[in-house]
């Protein structure tokens, strides 16, 4: 419980409450002190028991909240996983046409391409498309730079290995070639 | 909080506070219950500032661990999904190579789809192998029956789409041919 941040009324309230009860309530007479004696011991039995509770429903909190958080990313590695399935099983099918001309295995794999493309665009990653945009070191990987006649230095020439994801999510920088300054 | 499931010591010792305190402890003298009463109220303040607290720790956790949760399934689904792009980086250079001899393509795809079988497993869902297996509805999808004088009623002929997963991880069931009764 130590790393909580404090709500700010509660630790007010806490700084009020070491200051001590004030002394002019405790002046009565001996049958009103003893009435006041019992209610007091019962307000502090529930106030205690009601914070034995609280610690109680902390305690199991934590416990539920860790079970949650190793089974909610089960649950998404099974869903993010299982979303690629379909591509898997269209690649086999393609490897079953081995016979077929090449132009057909092709346009088969692109399918498949198309269909990776697709998933990974939907969980938020889509494909970058990086070519002559300027470089950005924050979304961008420079293997090499080339002199280049027809484009501003610093100009992606060339996309080595595409990037996926948006600037919020980036999932992988695009490996890139760019125009040397001359 | 409501769902919580108490811890049994702390309800019982709930049980004991609601009946009262023994009013015996209330008989003293007035001085003495003066400062008895000063007493009670300063463990009363101290009891309820410690509840307080208590409750502003339960609030934070449930909000640290709710964000916890999102950002667990978050980085979940960027790990698995990232597992995928070198396998399609590599179908891409197939692609690349679509002027080769298609017996090359093939070994390229086979290659691909190696990996792809391989981050599968990595991840915790193996390809099964299930021919010939006895079917279990639990894993397979039959999706027909067909007479088999060699095989056992039951037995599967045939894996038209493979399964994965393992019994305690199932990702994805079998659809396979069995075996009829004769």
């Amino acid at each position: 419980m130590t790393d909580q941040v404090r709500d700010p009324a509660a630790a007010a309230a806490g700084t009020a409450a070491a200051s001590g009860p004030p002394e002019s309530a405790a002046d009565g007479a001996a049958p009103q002190a003893r009435d006041e004696t019992a209610e007091l011991r019962a307000q502090l039995a529930q106030s205690d028991e009601r914070y034995r509770r609280a610690v109680a429903d902390y305690d199991n909190l934590r416990k539920r909240m860790a079970r949650d958080v190793h089974r909610e990313r089960e649950d998404e590695r099974a869903r993010v996983a299982a979303r690629w399935l379909p591509v898997l099983d269209n690649l086999e099918l393609a490897l079953q046409h081995a016979t077929a001309d090449p132009a057909s295995i092709m346009s088969g794999l692109e399918a498949v391409r198309q269909q990776a493309l697709a998933v990974l665009a939907d969980l938020g990653y889509p494909l970058r498309d990086d070519l002559n945009e300027p470089f950005d070191p924050s979304r961008h990987d420079a293997v090499a730079a080339l002199p280049a006649t027809d484009a501003a230095p610093g100009t992606i020439l060339q996309v080595v290995r595409p990037g996926y994801g948006t600037d919020e999510r980036p999932l992988r920088p695009a490996a890139v070639v760019v125009a040397k300054g001359s």
